[in-house]
């Protein structure tokens, strides 16, 4: 019999936490036991049937001994809460960006810097949506041709700020982002952090710097827009070695993970596990430069999928 | 008294023709008599009152002569019937792309190459909408530091498509889009002309080497989003000539019909006759580059009110 494990889910009842749930049902993860902890105690409707939840308290966590704890939680609940359940000896598998930057914590994305995820001391870091779908896509051709320098402008879905995000653009009720969203477009995500770049841009550039473990130079722009799922970017990429298109794209297609498409959309992407690039072209304003287009689901490969693959990574 | 100008209105019961009756009327331009064309006989009530609107027809147009008139039609269209209101005296501001990249028309921008238009042998052309707010705002930096390259990504509403889109997005019912626009980002405007690249990316392109008379490196991804009105732009540029991030703000709040924002939106700019700009940072990647959104209304200085700006300019 193979070996099954114990998992918990903390925030078990957000947009990201019932995605893992679904993720984990859906790649028939070999659980032995799920504990669901959230703010309050209650019942959740799982793919694995009808499950208690629990208030997230050091009692409950105590009691409630696990092999795995998948975090989909604020980065303070995170920084309350993940060492006290690495110190039970369970690894944490953390959604925040509270662990992202930690030199002793891995940031990983299952496809590009697997072998990172076993240097953990209990917490493994997953990475910012934007990140893990530009990166996905983005690393093979890091690999195979170098890559001076990247240019993204994102247009990011209201999900990715959580449900109450995506009740905003429903309801069409502002007051949850900064200024309404709904036809709208919100060209800030996160707070300023420095230079006049938001905490989201300053994750695309410092993020890709810790998982490619290269100085790489990147600049980003991250666009909110009124789409209830999937995140897209507009990449411009110079290459350090010259490349055709043909080649370009075959790397692209052979990347684990990635589809190449022609103009994928959030429409086609959503409840995918991977990435889709379309719109592949040179940039002929400059030399070995191309744009691209990335979808992903950033439910999915950009939070739940990327988590429960590096969970699949560390039970292998 | 000042002198008056009789002027048609071709195409004047879509959005960008009833656009140009209201910039009109709100600009208080000098009109004796306005005649409006459509595809059909009928009335429009208009800021200047209930108007009759003609059959457009060449029996039509030879019975009522006007001094300018204003087009808001498809190409095909405009190349049926430009040179027929040029032949009359009539001078034509069109706003479609059948004559922009035509040598013996002048393409203009009234606060960017006021001088071409006078160059006109009948015809003025109106630049593509986003060619348009990403060059009212960047003409300035160029006559001032120069630029070396620039890279957009744009943001595009669906009244730029016209009414249709615009129904498309409001009703929530497919077809007229290549794929659903509700809820969905679309990364192809236009059809693919060359090396991948839309008809749309192309205009961005070319319009800005014919407008500012350079070829200037740029390269261009548009995307079709789901509000109805403004266009955003996340725009990357590397001047020739270093220059602080003080210069390059003070260089755009000195610049005619732009505005300085932090983060502008559709929201904030629809209705405006100008262009505003946010998020300006440098974009510490590479030498003397910066990042910024540049956000206006498509349908007013994207088209109806550039186009009414040609007008002024040329009766002054």
């Amino acid at each position: 019999m193979n070996k099954q494990f114990s998992v918990a889910i903390v925030g078990a009842t957000g947009l990201v936490g019932k995605t893992m749930l679904a993720v984990l049902h859906a790649r028939r993860f070999p659980v032995s036991q799920l504990v669901l902890f959230a703010e309050s105690d209650g019942v959740a409707d799982t793919p694995f049937g009808t499950l208690p939840v629990l208030a997230l308290s050091q009692a409950n966590v105590y009691r409630n001994p696990c092999d795995l704890a998948l975090f989909a939680v604020s980065s303070e609940i995170s920084i309350a809460y993940a060492q006290i359940f690495a110190t039970m000896g369970t690894v944490v598998i953390d959604n925040s960006s509270a662990w992202r930057m930690d030199d002793s914590v891995p940031l990983v994305i299952p496809e590009v810097n697997p072998a990172s995820a076993f240097l953990h001391n209990g917490i493994v870091a997953n990475p910012n949506c934007t990140t893990i779908q530009i990166l996905t896509a983005v690393a093979p051709l890091y690999r195979k041709f170098g890559i001076d320098r990247m240019i993204v402008s994102t247009y990011q879905s209201v999900s990715g700020a959580g449900a109450m995000g995506l009740c905003e653009l429903e309801s069409g009720i502002d007051g949850f982002f900064e200024k309404p969203i709904k036809n709208n477009l919100l060209p800030k995500i996160d707070s300023y952090i420095d230079g006049g770049y938001t905490g989201e841009e300053l994750k695309i550039i410092n993020e890709t710097h810790k998982i490619l473990s290269t100085q790489i130079r990147v600049s980003a722009t991250c666009v909110r827009v009124p789409i209830t799922r999937c995140h897209g970017a507009s990449v411009n990429l110079r290459l350090r070695a010259s490349a055709t298109l043909g080649e370009v794209s075959q790397a692209l297609r052979e990347a684990p993970s990635v589809t190449v498409g022609d103009i994928p959309t959030p429409y086609d992407c959503v409840g995918g596990d991977g990435v889709t690039v379309g719109r592949l072209r040179r940039d002929e304003s400059e030399a070995n430069c191309f744009n691209m287009w990335i979808v992903a689901d950033n439910l999915r490969k950009g939070a739940a999928t990327n988590a429960v693959q590096i969970a699949e990574l560390l039970i292998r």
